[in-house]
């Protein structure tokens, strides 16, 4: 009988656990790569999936597809609830257990209400499928309602639009919401009036895009304001309920409140039994192993990396990605007998953000771009990124659409039906 | 102040509403289409929205947007409740009223499980894009769970999928489940092989598309078992519960049971309080109006209409688009002062059915056509009568992709977790 094959198991199959089983082709291994979905998610344009630009179908693949050309790795659909170090076994929640010689953990963040899980309910974050078609149909059911409400108060209250973080997620949903509210109303709805629609961006710190460098944040913030979004900067969130948001001494009556101010990292510092930080990651060694389990890897929004600048590795797809190959060349390296460490050095190719129609920041580091040409940059780069062919071509084609007619073509409300509209905040989100 | 204009009211946005309402573009009318749902559905593509071949958005798409070039039209998303008829009012959900002088019905059928309601939790229908993207879930979370099934027994009934009813609904989701299942199988699964998978087609009348002629009933059935398809026939259903189907004296093991068998007229004879047939329709007058209502018209799968021929008027799209069209002809009549009585003759196009991956049969009446000619016809013809030109380039594309790769697109499972796949049928469809 043929030797057993080292057994690699993947948990997570987003930006750094999906590169990680890529590298991995050919290898000669036994992977498996399990995630709880059967998909995995391009999660820079999920933003486009709750604003109506596009489709679920455009931004996720299932897994199996993707890796469909690599004989060595196999994709299980399953939710881990632990790991147990000793016997070397991923515990699954249908009580199964999967063995594995090398593991790694790339299971991403969720959302975090600084302490306020109680938010959750009205203030949807943007993590998962399931949260963008969520959050689309909150956006649209408030204009229908808005459409048939006679009360000044209670309308004004549907159109007004919150939004809690202003990071990259935070300004393209404040951008893409003006765009969807405008385009969607004009013509086609009798009672309101484009310019009824109120888009609110509410910040902590005391500037929008706050890790971009500072020039670049004042033109976003400008763009913004020009685009008619109100910005509210250095505003703690004191409360979110059914009726509205709370900040400072004020409070807006809104409808619609969506969460882009936090995530921590899923729970697998609890599986290893190891403490996190404060938003629960995981500090790896070097070469993104675990302290004493060099069997133990730990990568993208769950890992904790400190730089030699100092600064760590920033939560972004590109650094995931690059973590995921490393991984890899650390297990190849280790396959052909060579232990000596293989350090992890990220390569930061830039932050970018779009603002809305023909604005968009970019920092290069070297040096920055801002306006149209940076906005079509943005769009050229995402579609370079996107995994697979046929769906650049289909992006590409709806983005022209929407860009030549401001017809947005996904804008379905499934899951909520007329009766259930009233209260919003009852419409069942699962 | 100017005269009160005639006020229309439409119920239902589906193909007989929404073809009254654009045949009624430019009339000197009210007119408000009343829907609980946002959109408009093209339902003779909704299989392929359920076998992961089409997005939602690719088959659906915003009343309003279809409508938005038409001033004396508005569209109000809302739950209508009943009709009081003296008074002249729709009655809706929210407590308000929509007050008419001209009320049109188009609001469709619903399943009919033949007095088994309880069959509709194990046996969910195809009308609505979340009956869609449920059956979806049930076929791809049934592939997944086999794939982790040890148990051949249980790993062969979650590989079992019957569909009950074999009109045209029925043959096409057969034709593609085979095809969805092999293609998905096919390098992606590690412990299926294509020939695993069962599909069953259980019909109780004696022949497949039994409302076609039966030369091409014929051909329909050689297909299907050509692909691979079991057809039992003559077989009525006795039960459907979370683990099979039985008929005859005959149990299948299954986790998957889709009904294609029965539909009933929406509650349209109890809000007018008259008498529905035994299929809930409403029989009309050669005009399509209700008896001694000559102000409220009765259309599409809600209506009974009868012909010089003898034979009903079918429930397919274009009698209800024809009976739209002529309901405003009546009204636009009426307008001028003529009220004498115009009567709706229906013109039938053709019947027509997709098997599978070039099969296909049309019966034109004069002529027939089936195979690979026919079903470039049935495509064609698809592409056609869909509502939007975007719709029309994008859905060309992903056909053209699925032939000439055999990927399908819209391979996700939404609304399901992994957490959530045993047993199947907990799953919430909601």
């Amino acid at each position: 009988m043929a030797e057993r094959k080292d057994r690699v198991v993947i948990v997570g199959g987003g930006f750094g656990g999906l590169a990680a089983a890529k590298a991995l082709k050919g290898a000669d291994i036994d992977l498996t790569l399990i995630d709880r979905r059967n998909h995995h998610l391009f999660q820079p344009l999920l933003y486009q999936v709750a604003t109506a630009a596009l489709s679920p179908s455009e931004v996720a693949w299932p897994i199996r597809h993707l890796l469909r050309q690599q004989d060595n790795a196999r994709v299980l659909m399953a939710t881990v609830i632990g790991v147990d170090k000793a016997a070397r076994e991923v515990l699954l929640e249908d009580g199964t257990s999967q063995p594995y010689d090398t593991l790694v953990l790339a299971t991403g963040a969720q959302h975090a209400y600084f302490g306020h899980d109680e938010w959750e309910a009205f203030a949807p974050g943007l993590k998962t499928v399931e949260d963008a078609t969520a959050i689309r149909r909150k956006l649209l059911l408030a204009l229908e309602a808005a459409e048939r409400e006679s009360d000044a108060e209670r309308r004004r209250a549907l159109l007004t639009f919150a939004i809690i973080g202003a990071g990259p997620t935070g300004v393209e949903m404040a951008g893409a919401i003006v765009e969807l509210g405008r385009a969607s109303i004009r013509g086609q709805f009798h009672t309101i009036r484009p310019e009824d629609l109120r888009v609110l961006l509410i910040e902590g710190g005391d500037r929008v895009l706050p890790t971009f460098r500072d020039a670049l944040s004042r033109y976003t913030l400008k763009s913004l304001l020009g685009s008619g979004v109100e910005v509210e900067l250095g505003q703690m969130v004191s409360g979110i309920d059914a009726e509205g948001v709370s900040f400072g001494d004020k409070r807006i009556e809104t409808r619609t409140v969506i969460w882009a101010a936090g995530v921590a990292a899923s729970p697998v510092a609890k599986w290893l039994g190891i403490e996190g930080d404060k938003a629960g990651r995981i500090k790896v060694g070097p070469d993104l192993s675990v302290p004493e389990h060099a069997e133990i890897f730990v990568i993208g929004d769950v890992a904790s990396i400190a730089q030699d600048s100092g600064k760590p590795v920033p939560g972004v797809a590109p650094a995931a990605k690059q973590a995921g190959q490393h991984v890899a060349k650390v297990i190849r390296r280790r396959q052909s007998g060579n232990r000596s460490p293989l350090p992890f050095r990220y390569k930061h190719a830039g932050d970018l953000a779009t603002i809305g129609k023909c604005a968009a920041v970019i920092d290069f580091g070297a040096f920055t771009l801002k306006g149209w040409f940076a906005w079509w940059i943005w769009g050229l780069a995402h579609i370079y990124f996107l995994v697979e062919t046929r769906t650049r071509i289909i992006i590409a084609m709806s983005w022209l659409w929407i860009y030549l007619t401001g017809q947005r073509s996904a804008r379905l409300i499934t899951h909520g039906e007329a009766a259930k509209t009233a209260p919003l905040d009852e419409v069942d989100e699962d």
